[in-house]
């Protein structure tokens, strides 16, 4: 018979700080390996060889380590919100325009959004994401309206410290530029009726929502609600109902991670989301939201040191949803 | 601020038999709903009106309600306890032959087994367990051994109680009469070398494997292994080390029940592994195994009841992995 | 020992009259079974019930049955003249940015232009032509240089007689408004560099050009360079080099129909090129050009009237190419 | 205007010896580049640098050049009789198990066999003709007699020369033990109904077909019927019907050669059936069977030397079927 699992009160009362360390210490080696997003020169400009991260329990505490307070273009990240955003005005009828289900194929992919008559897999894919901000941009009057109501929204969830947020206007113009494939997508959903507005002002919302900036700390703040049963504990506001909370917990787990979310939830076990900035954001039910970033990605798109970081996370602190 | 999470030792106190009982209630309309699997007699002549639950906490509680004494075909349940074998005998070179991503596809497609070079996506769609039970072949020299050694294993992991565990040999013989698309799978394996064997040989021990034969109690029971951090809780044996039953969770929260594994996970949030008899097999991690049983099932190939009765078991238990 | 093959000059001497009055007698039952285009009311409401055939020696000769002189949509039959021109302009470069083989799937699809990453398999499927107006749009200073290019073009290959030829300017702007799933191919093959001018001005274009209207006789009339080595009998000018003339005869026979194209050889024995205006061009190689028409479409795309009367008139006058 | 094209007259007492020399001198540098079929010992093992062609006119005059009486494997060339030996016993109900279009991907591509239900697209591709051989399998009595049955009908077809052609039993036996993608289509069809026999038989028979050995002599003759409408020119006999016969040309042009039988037709335009021994047969309607070899092949399965010679064949004599 196993010993009993160590208590929940001793978690919260956890110190983090020492194992950040000690994942900083052994990653360093190997910061910096893998390509950064080079598609738009403001990502591939970014330099490799950075590496930070946080750890916010959702009583307050903060433990951070490296780069932890510089901001980077959160990208697929702003997906999660853009999401929740989107849930809070459809409800469940969201679910009639968009999956559940991993995708199986590259994020991009149209083939699945042939075989499947316009209907995107998940919210986390692109074709998902182009639709939820499609329902953004009916229920804010536009476009620029999405925009501003995401970008609020991203701001309340971190809570105080959030005031700062930014979307980076030269990111999200040259997104835009190189966004024929989402161009591609949007306009064969719009053939199949599951794309309302206007292709090019939903184009235009998303590359914004993806060129958000924030830093670990902000990020990690701001996944706590997912973690706190859907109370923003900043604010003590439901954001989502404890339900939903779960639930947008087991589709980062399934869908959250690009291609590589089978092999994700198998090394690291817990609900995450990815952007090609280099950040992966992470929670651990009932205690703490991640985050952690460096720009050099694996083949799949995620954060090369960002995906080896939460394993050893997960790891050492024998802490996982598993 | 939320309240704080119920504490672990309440969960363990905790009494479930309520719980089956208001579930069974609830379901009862419901249940025959949806269509028995009709490939082979075997499993067409199966009244659909039938309903088991069973909960084991690893401690050996027993909680149960209706046909949970009752044995089905364990069917695909049976690839959850070949894979563990096949895993004890190659450890982590099992992974370069089966990946571990979800399949996004039906589960016996071969589309993605030609994209992917016949490397099947995970051992819980036909092809992983096609691929899986070669292994075990190759173990225990030839298909009968390979039948053998999982029939003597699983009845280990079910513990004293297991010794009655059998092949339902009719059953067997008559999956293998239908069984020409996976013969097609393991030709088309063997021919990008991923398959070692004689294709007869592993299509006969698989079909028996999936002609096993047990009730609620026995499969909850012998699931339990992967809830108490590897360790068989009845012999007190490692099976895996803790890390790799987490890691089996992982598999079976994202590709245990078929192409319906994200749902499942955003609805019910447990570990599961499904199977076309009408069973479903889930796990609490540090708890309990849980097993239901209805054969009439939904189109995806999980029970239909069995899934209802697994959603409302975390939504009246609050107990989920999220 | 067979008896010898008819010789040409019987041939060019043939009264084809009869055969076309025959045809038509036979084929009056059936006219108007199928479904008309329906994606735009202009063809919507295209009556089902007309036919009309024509055949045009390359000598001047005329023979005609039904609504030979109604002019309707020649829609895909442009995909036809418009390749021939760029191929004027750009000569065997055209082949590097589109292939020459059957599609073998519908001729909408974007998982092809996926696994051969933006190059679509032939100039007969939209993708293809989209490729192929580009260059049009390239070569004649932007879109409404492309069109008044391409009418001029066709004008001229119907000699005398076409001066009347026009774009249907509301057909054009109601094709645009349903043209989702080209501007989804057409900035999906952007993404791969393979579309260099504006998605919206392309696709401008692309519609005018479906919108030409003609009739039997002037098609007919503006095939005949094609079965002429590609020397226009009405003026005496060579269109294309006579090894070309016999190249787009190849593709007519091998991608011309859509998805039917093989089946549509085998039947009927002659390169052809369909619109889902109802109309079929096609020529037999040293004698004449023949378009025929009816409305009313088989599931492939094709005219259902239009493809019974050329196998009627293979079968007849026992000519084809093979 | 164009002068008139030659009359058929001058054809048929067209000498072809000189074009024949002149192909062979000019493609000599040529002869060897390419990769030989490598999948069997038997094949591998073939000198690259060989290269042979004949022409032979349906009145029995014979041309040939280089090694035009070597024996070589006919491998998929044996596809074209098999179809018309089940094509005599079946009739047009041979189509409801089979289709007619191009198959737009790899010759051996499960991908299209799934899309469309375990139908084949066509009888050239290794699905089609696995199920061409299951229905001589049934008409023949078991796979021997299928084999012994299209042994005799292609001698037969090969007139009085046609009598030392044999079966390569080694060349069958090799074949068989790398069959396993055959063996994988063929229980993915038994899957859908579409095959009756036993995997194993069919099997064999079409492994024993690919194995037939004939010269490229023997093989121009055995080709004749079809351009002689369907009539064996050596013994008078009617195989298929004149309009069959046009409708097998019609297959082998849009399906003949692989996924390259748009660019086949395009640069050679004459109906043809190729093999990856380095076989090509083709046809010259109402004028005469051609066949060259070599068996260095082009990345799409063709002959190399032999792609190019016909297309030299064709712009030499001016004559194809466009």
């Amino acid at each position: 018979m196993t010993s009993p699992a160590p208590r929940r009160e001793d978690n919260s009362r956890m110190d983090y700080q020492d194992t950040l360390e000690r994942i900083h210490t052994a990653l360093k080696p190997l910061i910096g390996e893998g390509k950064v997003a080079s598609y738009i020169p403001e990502l591939a400009n970014v330099a490799p060889d950075q590496f930070g991260m946080a750890v916010l329990n959702i009583d307050g505490t903060v433990f951070s380590v490296g780069d932890a307070t510089k901001r980077f273009s959160i990208q697929s990240i702003s997906k999660l919100f853009a999401l929740t955003l989107a849930f809070q005005r459809e409800g469940d009828s969201l679910w009639t325009r968009v999956g559940r289900e991993p995708s199986g194929t590259p994020f991009n992919s149209l083939v699945q959004l042939e075989a499947e008559q316009g209907i995107p897999r998940n919210p986390f894919i692109n074709a998902g994401a182009l639709v939820v901000t499609d329902m953004l941009v009916a229920h804010h009057g536009g476009g620029e309206g999405a925009q501003d109501a995401l970008l609020a929204f991203v701001r309340s969830l971190a809570g105080t410290g959030g005031t700062g947020i930014q979307i980076n206007g030269r990111v999200g113009e040259s997104e835009i530029r190189t966004s024929s494939r989402n161009a591609a997508m949007a306009h064969f959903m719009k053939s199949f009726g599951n794309l309302h507005g206007k292709v090019g002002e939903v184009i235009n919302a998303y590359c914004h929502h993806c060129a958000i900036e924030m830093n670990c700390i902000e990020l990690a703040r701001a996944a706590c609600f997912i973690a706190n049963k859907g109370v923003n504990p900043w604010s003590g506001e439901a954001v989502v109902d404890p339900s939903s909370a779960k639930r947008l917990s087991a589709l980062m787990l399934t869908c959250g991670t690009y291609d590589a979310a089978g092999d994700f939830a198998f090394r690291v076990g817990l609900p995450a989301k990815s952007g090609v900035g280099g950040g992966i954001v992470a929670i651990l039910p009932g205690e703490c939201g991640i985050c952690v970033w460096s720009p050099a990605l694996e083949e799949s798109g995620n954060s090369r040191a960002g995906s080896l970081a939460l394993e050893m996370f997960t790891s050492l602190t024998k802490r996982s949803i598993f």
